[in-house]
């Protein structure tokens, strides 16, 4: 963030593991002036992610910031449980954190994301690391958002790298690929941090022993909240350790992350019954001669990112 | 190809610049003995690809080869005119190749490849260049194909790679996404050979002025007829040259091309109507960690391959 007053930040999330690393950063960064939170069906259900997110930012100091809850079924269909073998039934791998006394608001998640946006024209970034559920409905309170916001970040999608629910789907949008389609045609300044740069960025073993040896009360539930993710992990990479999904999209957000290669090309979700569902369809047929084709309005499409993230993450969430 | 016996191979394919390319490159390797070549429709009608590959069979002195027309339509829509902005109207780039005196043979390319099969159980090899329409019609006459033929290489598809048809979709597999499905299910030993490599191996401008210098009728006529494929890929690449997607399938079916990975993962066809239609959807999702699950029936799909076969495949033309 190059501002040099905080930038307000509305997130929307499933809290989830690598949501809770993120809601961390957020708070960790200086740049960020965290206006609220919406919480959506996905990794758990929104009422469980509600939870996890008010508990977390009460360990983090900040029961100010509202927790708005939003959707619980998906536009087109319902929630049928979430991802309980990555995220733990609880979305915090089984780690009870201490519960805070807050409570959610009253206003919904995306009248809450409206409200936010309508309050500072122009000014308001977005980032949504869960399916795009909410962020479809304030739309369709507020056709006018993608004007009303600066920019939005999603983590969600898998443009050349293989998916990670099907072959070809990333889980947040394909839990709602109607919801994705609709977010990202809707004309946001809008960036996809999907797997194609999320695979590549990783918390190891070192890490998490760094969060626990810190030993304040959130770095140590950070770490170990991460142990039943780094399980999972370890049946894909062969040993414990995470990739940064959610965290990378916020150091997107937050300008700590460099991105190498983020043409902006024509993205359609895959919103059939066909073997494509929930697929981010990116048209990267520029790729061999270095996109020389112009979309202006099509959503920035993150490729490479620059640098190590792990060790950006680690460092600030031991200031915390 | 590790035998010492030449090796029968049947060719299918929509002659087409590239596919003019393969054939010679089948015709100047000395293991292969080339029993037989069906036409389908794609870059161009089936009637005029066979028609291109009568006259350049008849160049390299291989009259006796016999080639049978195949289907114009694809399994379940028309065929629509092909890529003449690629190939030229013609298949051959504008250049009029001399008329052989052969015609094609009175037996379908879907029956031919039957009886070829049929005639040396475990045996013949099966090269298809274009649309896969003729090869699934020759299931439907000989359901027990898989076993009778020892391997297939097919030119088509894009696990990874973008699209050149569609932003996934690669044209020989979008022309005929129903004829692929059923290939690609139907149990042969078989392996992708895609834009995820293809699109990595050329022809530049000095390959093509080594073909024309060598002077020969044959060769003088594949640097012509590159010509107008260069100039379409100058549009791709910002300078004249041509990428090799059916030569390099030949180079792979010869045992020419080393593939470097190509793991044996599920591929599902996009066959829907929607904008997926006519994508590989290949399960990548063990890139991260080796490939550690076995399909063991499943195709091998070319990811990488050794070397710069642009060298390899203009010394071999350059014996004819």
């Amino acid at each position: 963030m190059t501002d040099t007053a905080p930038t307000p930040v509305f997130l929307d999330c499933d809290t989830g593991v690598d949501d809770a690393l993120a809601i961390a950063w957020l708070v960790a960064s200086p740049g960020v002036d965290l206006v609220g939170v919406g919480a959506v069906s996905g990794n758990v259900a929104a009422a469980t992610g509600a939870r996890n997110t008010l508990d977390l930012l009460a360990m983090l100091g900040r029961e100010d910031v509202p927790v708005h809850l939003g959707a619980h079924d998906f536009l087109d269909h319902p929630f049928t449980g979430g991802a309980p073998h990555v995220h733990g039934a609880d979305g915090t791998g089984g780690v009870a954190l201490p519960r805070a006394v807050t409570e959610v608001s009253g206003t919904s998640a995306a009248q809450a994301l409206v409200d936010a946006a309508r309050a500072r024209p122009g000014e308001l970034r977005l980032l949504a690391i869960g399916p795009l559920t909410n962020v479809a409905l304030a739309l369709e309170v507020e056709p006018e958002l993608p004007r009303l916001v600066r920019e939005v970040v999603i983590m969600g999608g898998a443009a050349m790298a293989p998916g990670n629910v099907t072959a070809v789907a990333e889980a947040n949008i394909h839990n709602d690929p109607l919801a994705a389609a609709r977010v990202l045609d809707a004309g946001f300044d809008l960036t996809v941090v999907g797997l194609d740069v999320t695979m590549h960025q990783r918390f190891e073993e070192e890490h998490r022993r760094a969060l626990l040896a810190a030993g304040t009360p959130v770095t140590r539930a950070l770490g170990e909240v991460l142990e039943f993710y780094f399980a999972f992990y370890a049946q894909r990479f062969g040993r414990p350790c995470s990739v940064l999904h959610d965290p990378l999209a916020a150091g997107v957000l937050t300008g700590d992350v460099a991105l190498a290669l983020a043409p902006r090309v024509p993205v359609e979700v895959d919103t059939s019954d066909g073997p494509g569902r929930g697929q981010t369809i990116a048209d990267l047929r520029g790729l061999y001669h270095g996109f020389p084709d112009h979309f202006p309005g099509a959503p920035r499409v993150a490729l490479e990112v620059e640098g190590d993230f792990g060790a950006v993450l680690l460092e600030r969430l031991l200031t915390l």
